[in-house]
């Protein structure tokens, strides 16, 4: 629950739970984070004003755009942060013995009452060096907050950047699931990419804890063991099955298929294509069809797909019409899908031709098998009939590029900007507290992501702007933009008197992901050599950037 | 707390706390498995004793090993399995209303209890195929493990061998420390690797909650930001420090500094590498050994470490000793690291030539910023003085290979066994309730994994036995085993009459890993074209798999 209401009465405020892990506490962070508070304290420096920016350098998986995702839990995490005597006493255990007294008096008082966040709102497609988050506040409690911060963004936006790429390859129509739970790294991993992978664009997980966390649609029938756990039909013991509308009770189901199963058997449209199915698998699919007749999907792909698990998929399902049910589909699990699929809607359509069955047709087809970008791409090029993916290690661990590179840096403190050099340009830090803004040109996509300084003007609508690359002398454009949108939110106002903005609903920033994206530019969306978003900075943060940059580094001497 | 306390009076047993995790419910898992379980139930074959095997079938990173680990966490989790009536109640609203009242009734008194678990010690060096748990019980109930053991063993077993890895690069001697929290895939994918990289090898880790969870030894000192947060010595108000005997107080212990600095701006012996260091990272180093004086370690590379860092840590350093104060030693975070530390060294050794400080050309020198395995071997190729690696995002998030792919496989059902087949020959599982052994030769190498149906006899010491690749005819060879290990051990004994295994402390776990890796032929171990080690089956056990291959498989039919 939330222990630090910041400003203005409990009415205004709604309650902010928790983190959805209990393991995030405010030990949940590095070291030196406290060692760092120790000897700001010691120095009587700890209170003093410091403004952090939290961004990445880099787009991942060779793309050029991002979905921030994780301010929810970074703000749960601020509205309980409080150190318990527990973890006061190990913090005193980790630091040397000679560290005072007072310090962890200090940390019993701490909270985030002092701090302010301003964020772009989450689900949003953002781009490298732009703040994603700016953290003010007391320097040593705003240090305590960047290990946190960072890990709940950075995955968060990473697997969330994934599930969307995998949906843009996919195509709006599909369906796609997320089946990564086994495969993620932690049981935490898994929960955060069910979440976050609903957040980018999928549909439905597997993951029952994340289903009941975030009331995110579930999905799942059995698995290859299910079906191998059956040796024949004689197993079944009680075969009865209601008829749908309740009017009639058929006595012997496992009859009723054997008999569908003949009858595909002899089919000449059907081209014979089995001769005889598994039988353990057949009682399976029985089996299952009797616990699920109104929901029945079947994998198919045990023993063999062609020749045994889809004649007994359709067995089952025309011996389940016949009672009134409609058999939703198979999955396929290994193999050739784009053949599979293909062959798998050639034998639907046959049998509803066969045996005048409208619809099924298009009974549904879902595909899983280690599947990622690059195999949902290859499929469609191929050519496939799948309805529905189910994709789990590729997209859950991010294995194209498993990291984000999320930093947390100084940008100012006590009103004096800082920076941050590095023999690698692109890992110098832009100084100054900052105002953000994307600017949108006539055709309605946005164009360019400006910062200014944070007293500067705003950009105006119908007003020409120059944009300047924040390193590159020689890259600059003017703009008009057409509309101009401000980044960065207040989610956290501290002691200022800021409105907070709320936290909106799981489903609401899935949606507004999915906006985001159908406006971007195509080009700067394709997979093959996407086109660089531009981001910018103001004619006057350029100068400042490169005067404090001259001002900072050594001059070298050559000898 | 464990609730299904098996086998035995309470005094007998060990209490079992629950996972590490509060989020590992029964309820992490998929729904598949519920929906089975619902199957299972309906056909009245929930309580059916079913025999899985956890394993992998392909060692991670390009290796010929694998550690095995997240052991402990599963044992932990089943002690605890117990559905609460909540989340009872969510999977009810989660599955089809005509699913029978009577499924929960089953549900809510589902437990443990009757779970058998054999299992490798936590730790061991694994191969493919071989099962590394062996779980039995009504199959109902083992279906409902499937998702959270491979979970709990899948990124805990590869990010150990990844630790692994790196240290088998690293050498023995290298401090090697793990700093990845803020990169890792969720909060527990950083606990997690926290606790692995441990076991793997690693000496330590920034993670202060896993420090606190795992007894596992922390370090960190200070950040970029730190220094950068400072503008001038003037800031620093109380600059006392007493001598470390406690014999006198330095009164201004800057004045102190910045005299070494002179005395080292002037030295002939080093050089004259530079004219005027960063005042504000001299100050942020001053403060830093003010607070910490017995621990000082420095970050130099803030703004240029030849030029500022590397004087302004010396000239602090000398100024501490001056106090009796003996400083650690410093970080490098970017550049050219083997010649950064290169330099490094040779400086301190200047200084403790030009100024008679013995010992101070062994100061400690760390190395941090996007390292691996590669980028060990390479500094390694290239000479460094490097004694201390700060390892993150590679590490902790596997970067090289995300994910390993532990499998959970029905192999045999009312004693029947049962096979998975697959057109792919490497995804056949290999039936039976088996017994795995590794049979050792003359120098005491491990030599070949060997696994045989459960109640044949075991090998046995200097008598010869047949053991055959399980899938490939004419791979097979005769060992005379100079020593025996039975692999599998009772962890649960459910209610068998079986001993249950203890759950060792981390600290034992990691040990038998490094020995255990010690163990293997260096061609098992070496980074390019390592040998691959010999998993096999008995010749009865290697018979009876291609007997029900060839019974369960459709004969194909060419029209």
């Amino acid at each position: 629950m939330a222990e630090n209401i910041p400003n203005g009465s409990p009415e205004s405020v709604n309650i902010i739970d928790g983190p959805t892990n209990p393991m995030v506490t405010p030990i949940l962070t590095d070291l030196y984070q406290f060692t760092m508070a120790y000897a700001y304290w010691k120095a009587g420096k700890h209170n003093e004003r410091a403004v952090f920016d939290l961004y990445f350098r880099r787009n991942p998986f060779g793309g050029e755009y991002t979905i921030f995702a994780g301010l929810e839990e970074c703000i749960k995490f601020i509205a309980s942060f409080k150190l318990t005597e527990d973890e006061i006493a190990f913090i005193r255990s980790s630091l040397p013995p000679s560290c005072e007294d007072g310090f962890y008096e200090y940390l019993r008082g701490l909270d985030c009452s002092d701090i302010e966040i301003y964020s772009v709102s989450e689900g949003s497609v953002v781009f490298p060096k732009v703040p994603l988050m700016r953290i003010e506040g007391p320097i040593a409690v705003v240090q305590l907050l960047e290990t946190p911060f960072v890990n709940l963004t950075n995955y968060a936006s990473l697997v969330t950047t994934n599930a969307a790429r995998h949906r843009f390859v996919a195509g709006r129509s599909k369906m796609l699931l997320e089946f990564g739970l086994r495969r993620a790294q932690g049981p935490d991993g898994g929960i955060s990419a069910s979440k976050y992978c609903y957040m980018g664009g999928f549909d439905a997980t597997s993951n029952v804890a994340a289903g009941k966390l975030f009331g995110i649609p579930l999905r799942g029938t059995h698995s290859h063991a299910f079906v191998s756990s059956f040796l024949s039909p004689d197993e079944i013991i009680d075969k009865s099955l209601q008829h749908h509308d309740g009017s009639s009770v058929c006595e012997d189901f496992v009859s009723l298929v054997q008999t569908w199963l003949n009858k595909l058997k002899w089919s000449h449209l059907l081209g014979g294509i089995f001769s005889e199915t598994n039988q353990s698998e057949l009682a399976a699919f029985a089996s299952y069809a009797l616990a699920f007749p109104g929901s029945f999907l079947a994998l198919v792909d045990t023993y063999d797909v062609m020749r045994s698990g889809l004649p007994n998929f359709c067995a089952v399902a025309l011996a389940l019409n016949d009672l009134g049910y409609k058999a939703v589909g198979i999955r396929l699990d290994s193999g050739d899908l784009a053949y599979q699929s293909c062959e798998a809607r050639k034998f639907f359509c046959a049998i509803e031709k066969e045996f005048g069955l409208l619809g099924f047709g298009k009974t549904s087809i879902t595909a899983s098998n280690d599947l990622n970008e690059e195999t949902l791409d290859a499929l469609n090029k191929q050519g496939h009939e799948v309805d529905a993916f189910g994709i789990g290690t590729h997209l859950v661990t991010c294995y194209a590029q498993a990291a984000l590179g999320v930093v947390f840096k100084l940008v100012e403190i006590n009103n004096q900007p800082r920076i941050k050099l590095s023999e690698d340009v692109s890992k110098v830090s832009i100084p100054c507290k900052k105002r953000c803004y994307r600017l949108y040109g006539k055709e309605g996509y946005p164009l360019v992501d400006i910062m200014t300084g944070e007293n500067e003007p705003s950009p105006k609508v119908g007003e020409r702007i120059l944009c300047r690359h924040p390193f590159s002398e020689s890259k600059r454009a003017y703009v008009v933009p057409q509309h101009v949108e401000e980044l960065l939110k207040c989610f956290w106002p501290g002691n200022s008197d800021k409105i907070r903005e709320d936290l909106p609903p799981l489903k609401e920033i899935r949606e507004r992901c999915i906006e985001q994206l159908d406006q971007m530019r195509p080009d700067h969306m394709r997979r093959l050599n996407p086109t660089p978003y531009k981001v910018s900075v103001s004619a006057k943060l350029y100068d400042f950037i490169h005067f404090l940059w001259l001002n900072e580094a050594p001059v070298g001497e050559l000898q």
